[in-house]
């Protein structure tokens, strides 16, 4: 594993993957990554200088997001992940326009792998417009990027906006009786509007909390299936990898990381390592101007 | 009531107080404020693009804070309020080396404010040194300024971060079973450490919720005071305001503002009228480069 702001040099031609979040959510998705990819070197940026984008607007989220794409790129990124949903909700088609490497974001996966495992459980042929229901921050929410996504794969989605999750999860209360009860309440406020077949976790931090979200799910009465979109944003960089020139050089060694924060790295080793997993050994401070 | 980006030209001559916080929390000192000074005009900035300061480092919340203390400077401002209690934290000295106005921070005035109400409480004379609790964000904790504050007055601080309250004020649930819940944990937490006479509510949002804390204050038996720095800070302005030149220009009509934002004006619109507990005309979207 290195830690260094380069590449490591005995391993010069390592495909390099950008990854990109506001913070340390992401880093559920650069775990997965790590999982399923060998042989690359992910170099990865939380934004934490001005996190959280959740409440903030498209405009904003933009500018921010579009900056960090660029940075990544200019340290030789040859593919990117947003690995942040309301980046990805409110500036993939803005990213793409600014850099000149493929984007793959965490919203059209986490939407094919919901789709997947819902056709899986119903009968064929199934006449109705499955339900799916989308736990996400307010920009998300506010975006309908999941519905666009989900109305293209034939599903019919309600989007619940869950603004206390993050906060939640960020106090470290992930086994904690105050978020079940928020949890309750979001997930009883939502199954007034819908029925669904599928629960989708729009948001990379709720990979810590999803058996507490799988619980409540079940609590309802509900059978309805409960995805993260981590491990399907990561299948889906390993098929776009598959596809590029890059992937000739790609090894069976493990991958390796390293990250780039815009605020405190000590409280980025500190809380990312609950996020990853796994220790982050070290933290380089990135000045991004805001 | 003026909301334009210049103080109205027919009142030229009025004293211009600039304001500055993170974000809508400000906005209950501008209130206090309001009431307290007539015939000056208020410039107000929320920092909403970066928003929240109290997670993040002294480093960045002190480059954020003077960037808006020039700003309100270079806009005429002829005296600053910090109505933020991390900025005020992590960033009063820089932000007084950076501006040439006088600077009044949240902090020494609600230290002083408890200060007093504790003291008309106690039996003269009264040997130990009073306890006293601040509630605050992470950041305003780990600064310790509170502490040094309330030393410096002779009473002994216990600072406890409280960083789910900010995100249940700005869900709305400011009278809700769960955030009543979350008082009370925090509370118990803190109780177990001391036995305050007094409890500083030292983040500018917690006076939404100011008589959920009285009341699980009183479930635990105490008779503190609770008391919130937004009056204190108020009256701080009012005494500083009488000390310069620019006092001869008040008059007795009511005081103006006007509202600049870094981020969604239509958010800060809507969420900051509850802190003002006024409408919010007009705000105009300000680009900090950030």
């Amino acid at each position: 594993m290195s830690t260094h702001t380069e590449p490591p040099m005995t391993e010069t031609h390592r495909p390099i993957i950008g990854v990109f979040d506001s913070g340390f959510g992401g880093l559920t998705v650069l775990r997965a990554l790590l999982s399923t990819i060998h042989g690359a070197h992910f170099l990865y940026i939380g934004d934490t200088a001005r996190l959280p984008y959740g409440a903030k607007s498209r405009a904003t989220v933009s500018r921010y997001a579009v900056e960090s794409a660029r940075l990544l790129e200019s340290r030789g990124a040859q593919l990117l992940v947003i690995a942040c949903n309301t980046a990805t909700a409110l500036a993939l088609d803005d990213i793409r326009a600014a850099v000149s490497v493929p984007v793959v974001g965490v919203i059209e996966p986490g939407a094919q792998a919901t789709a997947a495992a819902i056709r899986s459980l119903l009968p064929t042929p199934y006449s109705l417009l499955p339900e799916v229901l989308i736990l996400a921050t307010a920009a998300t929410v506010q975006s309908h990027a999941y519905h666009a996504a989900c109305a293209a794969l034939g599903l019919n989605a309600t989007e619940k906006a869950c603004p206390l999750l993050v906060p939640l999860v960020e106090e470290g209360w992930t086994n904690h009786p105050v978020t079940r009860e928020v949890i309750r309440i979001y997930l009883r406020e939502a199954f007034a509007e819908c029925t669904p077949r599928g629960v989708l976790l729009g948001c990379t931090h709720y990979p810590l909390i999803h058996s507490a979200i799988e619980h409540e799910v079940r609590a309802l009465d509900s059978h309805a299936v409960v995805v993260d979109s981590a491990q399907a944003t990561a299948d889906a960089v390993s098929r776009t990898l598959a596809s590029l020139p890059i992937a000739a050089q790609l090894t069976s060694t493990p991958s390796t990381f390293e990250c780039l924060a815009t605020d405190s790295v000590e409280k980025f080793q500190r809380l990312g390592s609950h996020f990853l997993n796994q220790p982050i050994p070290s933290v380089t401070l990135l000045d991004l101007g805001g």
